[in-house]
């Protein structure tokens, strides 16, 4: 028995070559039994009804197509660095197997990428591919439609280091250059200059050395900037309802991608509610406090009480995504704006999915004074950011 | 007289504010008069028709802003670097002036870019980033819309080259690495990969001394590649369906910006068919002959003769927008497909807008034999590109 994967329009059949017949030669058997697997072969078939006295073993289907002349387009190598169906293994199909005594080849990450032409042929990693179009497109219409316009932003930026931590460092022409870290500051100075709503979706480059589960050196990054009216909650309705969005439209579209995904690397669909919960960091140590978690009030989160605190939203609020918002002013950059109210908390965010941040973000400082004034309570050089404190003027 | 800009949701009014009167004391006119340009007001106006008997010098508009309340929200410096009205003036006003004995500041380039965050706020700047971001949009959701699917491409690439030429050359780690001059192998490799078409918009880099008006050392390139069904010809197709589409919504959607960028950079209208005229290489040399220019028939085109054949085709066929195909394939890269009719032609095109080339395409060598061949003859080691080579097979 043979197996060919037949190249459709974004389809795949596989034809079962059991024996010769009518239209089909021994000559013709023997050619596709000789074919290497991913090879790529037109085929010109003829569907027909299965015979029930004859069924062919294993399938189910309500059609059969007949082939009945092949071409091979283009020939594969006899063997093949990995197979695709042992790249498309699930962990507990592996383990199922292990039970029964069988051992089926497991694909290490370093072969995946090594022969990544071959592993991104996976179900899974197809659907990975269509939803991270789907994510940036459906962000991309949501923001258009909210009257934001793109912007692209220098990624090859001036001097040896953007804000002092880890850049990539590179000689531009003779002069010391390095990879920007985020497009913000000039995503403000777009501001600046009458553009009341912007977005940029671009690489961003870090230079630091892998320490969590969710570092890159280069990744994809999606950064808003608008004008504020009167309340920094505006960007919190913005950044709730495109989320929601992306959500909805993506559990619509995408149920394909999403199963494929799931039948490799099983996962739960995500709680989020139609209106996102909102909580003050206030609160939300109140509710770590309650469960005999203690922080200080004033400082960051760590990595565990985040952790913790998403657990907790989640059996109280049933939602695995929430914004809290109003951070200690001494956990933000320099240049977030303080609260009027309380100048030890805030105009600042964080966005949570399953305890793990996704988004940071805040109302910047647009008035020089005040920027130069927190420059040197952070310990900030003023002189390396005068282009940018001078924007404000 | 004072101007003070107001700003307001995506409009900016000026405000005349010439005498005090009914709810306009002394001490506010003194306090507008005592703002400086770019400073940013919130003004409460009540909109009043104008008094035919005193009419506001200067104005024509049917209705009046009477400011009744006006608050500074950020005041600017009292001197700027730069102004926008001088900034916003176009050549032909600045010698018309100069005409009447009047020298108007004329703000050069290197100013403009130390100051960008004013030089963005003219008309035309505006115009510009509005139509940039548009031009993306437009040429996405065409994409989008013909099955495409839009993926991210490493801008950060092992090795000290990618193939030769200039490239931004850093450190990854301790390890040689360098800045990506463009998605192209990533993006075949993707097709090798069973995404039958992709397109790629994001930032390349090309380390070369600008020599020409067209160069940058960092551009966004907006890149395409698709699985061939049957010939060339169709990704003819798309292209052409694509840049029509391109053309016809901005014409549609972006008339103001277009009136914006013309006041100040003044253009004609691009001339453009329905349907993109095409034309074989041997076709446009023939056109140059008869013209009396003599070019190579199996070499490439200079950039005069690129130039002259787009006034011979706009002289002919009444269209600056064109595709040239069936390069020679001694004028293409080594990996051009050679026509199968003949090996000295290539399944390759150029596009041109106003005889600039703007686009080059063509089919893959998809044979790692035919590749390998290619290499040899052209001088390309073979060594250096293995993973590309493989991939094929």
């Amino acid at each position: 028995m043979v197996f060919v994967v037949v190249r459709g329009k974004g389809f795949t059949i596989q034809c079962v070559v059991t024996t010769e017949g009518e239209g089909v030669s021994r000559q013709m058997v023997k050619f596709v039994a000789g074919l290497n697997r991913e090879s790529i072969v037109d085929a010109i078939p003829v569907v027909s009804v299965p015979d029930p006295k004859n069924p062919i073993k294993g399938t189910t289907q309500q059609v059969e197509l007949h082939v009945r002349k092949l071409y091979c387009v283009s020939k594969a190598m006899p063997t093949l660095p990995i197979n695709v169906e042992d790249a498309s293994r699930s962990d507990a199909e592996i383990e199922a197997a292990l039970q029964r005594g069988v051992q089926l080849p497991r694909v290490n990450q370093d072969t995946r990428l090594n022969f990544r032409v071959i592993d991104i042929r996976t179900r899974a990693n197809q659907g990975i591919f269509r939803i991270q179009s789907q994510v940036g497109t459906i962000f991309r219409q949501f923001l258009l439609s909210e009257d934001f316009d793109e912007i692209p932003t220098p990624k090859l930026t001036p001097g040896s280091s953007e804000g002092g931590s880890a850049v990539f460092k590179l000689d531009y022409k003779g002069q010391p250059a390095c990879l920007a870290q985020s497009p913000q500051l000039y995503k403000q100075m777009a501001i600046c200059g009458e553009k009341d709503r912007v977005f940029v979706i671009g690489p961003v480059f870090r230079a630091e050395d892998s320490y969590t589960h969710r570092h890159l050196c280069e990744f994809t990054g999606l950064d808003v900037e608008m004008e504020i009216k009167k309340h920094y909650s505006e960007v919190m309705d913005i950044v709730d309802r495109l989320f929601v969005t992306i959500f909805d439209v993506l559990n619509g579209r995408c149920q394909k991608e999403l199963e494929a995904i799931g039948s490799q690397y099983p996962f739960k669909p995500l709680k989020y509610k139609p209106k996102t919960l909102r909580l003050t960091f206030e609160e939300g140590v109140q509710m770590l406090k309650d469960a005999g978690v203690e922080v200080d009030p004033l400082g960051d989160l760590s990595t565990e009480a985040e952790r913790k605190l998403g657990q907790l939203v989640l059996g109280k609020y049933d939602t695995e995504f929430y914004i809290l918002h109003r951070y200690p002013l001494a956990a933000r950059p320099f240049y977030t704006m303080p609260c009027y109210d309380n100048a030890l908390y805030s105009n600042s965010f964080d966005v949570f999915i399953r305890g793990e941040e996704i988004i940071s973000g805040g109302q910047r400082i647009h008035e020089p004074e005040l920027l130069i004034e927190r420059c040197q309570a952070c310990g900030v050089d003023v002189n390396t950011i005068s282009y940018y404190i001078d924007s404000f003027k």
